[in-house]
């Protein structure tokens, strides 16, 4: 819904593009904060991984970045976030410290798999996407849902270049349902900014772009910290 | 995405309503398969409590019926389901007998909890949900793909009550974010019926009905038994 958080803002316009290499070694509660989801794991196919490689060559000139990815929030991030826009009575901060990034939640490789790449001249985010066998809607099938979340961090990403911003509409059309342990790829490209608004149109194609499985526009509001959120 | 499978159409249209009871004793597997996760557990708030047995009160006269949940498709209603509708080469059955519902993956209390209740006269069906710590998108919030998921399986499961239908467009506004932790009220109604076309609206609110969290409008297809999703 919202895409946050300042460590994720600092790692879109500065982090540079590397090639994927092991976690560093960290402290244990460190670790879990700060492990890179975003990097290739054993679960993924070998498409996944291919495509993966194709993706980090693209890196290689400053063209594209790739985005890392984490399961919560460093606590110094999710402070300032506090600060500037959550209201008092939702500071529950010890429970809210057990908070997990939804996208990040399940067991390497039964739920979202994904990388993301960033192109800032394009204003473009791909991201390369494998549904586990935990996302299940009808049987054999990624779930209406967990493609609507794909698209919702996807298109999210490409507005919060120019932001803080949150999800304000979805409008998604299921064309052809995406098999679970496929590959697809999800593209999302920054089509118009009006004053806080932020249009953002999103599509799922299969690797050999011969099918369309979904198509859908977003439209994202940048926050205004003056104002709380609830 | 699709609303599954032939156990759930016989509970729709027949199953009577029941106060919540442990789930009867089963053999291992089967025990997996069969459990009904649309009721009380201990991360249900008192909040969640009190409405599940406000609607479970309503179910007494008929006019309401409780569904239940599951997190696996029993193997027979899989296979029924298979035969008709998926392509032999998505048939890759070992697998995909370890496919779990994705609203159900999650462990108890950190991910979707939810009961749904069903009025046939009215069209109509209700959720009342609570959304877990580890569906978190912005620090404290549901993710907005998680409110999707809610309102595709709410509005799918309205849709449903016609016969086996598939997300073909859902379209959500998002109007203010929904805590961590908190309950709230998702009401789906059939609005209009078109050849195969279903549409569905769906609203998102407080338990106090004061705050309208989200507001979303569904088209649901019905499926064609002769013709392969893929």
């Amino acid at each position: 819904m919202l895409r946050s958080c300042a460590m994720r803002l600092r790692t879109l316009g500065a982090t540079p593009a590397r090639r994927p290499e092991a976690t560093r070694r960290l402290f244990s509660s460190e670790e879990v904060v700060c492990k890179d989801y975003a990097l290739p794991n054993p679960s993924w196919t070998k498409d996944l991984r291919l495509l993966f490689d194709q993706f980090m060559k693209k890196c290689e000139d400053g063209s594209w970045k790739r985005l890392p990815s984490y399961r919560q929030n460093p606590p110094q991030a999710l402070q300032e976030f506090q600060t500037h826009f959550v209201d008092s009575k939702f500071k529950k901060e010890e429970q809210m410290s057990k908070a997990q990034q939804f996208t990040r939640s399940l067991e390497e490789g039964l739920g979202f798999e994904y990388a993301m790449f960033y192109n800032k001249a394009e204003k473009r985010i791909v991201c390369l996407f494998q549904g586990g066998l935990h996302l299940q809607g009808m049987p054999g099938f990624v779930h209406g849902g967990a493609i609507a979340t794909i698209i919702d961090i996807t298109a999210g990403m490409c507005a919060f270049s120019e932001g803080i911003v949150m999800t304000a509409n979805l409008n998604i059309d299921y064309k052809k349902p995406i098999p679970l342990l496929s590959v697809v790829v999800v593209n999302s490209q920054l089509q118009k900014i009006e004053g806080r608004k932020l249009f953002v149109s999103c599509t799922i194609q299969s690797t050999d772009e011969k099918t369309l499985h979904t198509q859908a526009t977003a439209l994202f509001i940048k926050l205004d910290p003056d104002k709380p959120l609830t």
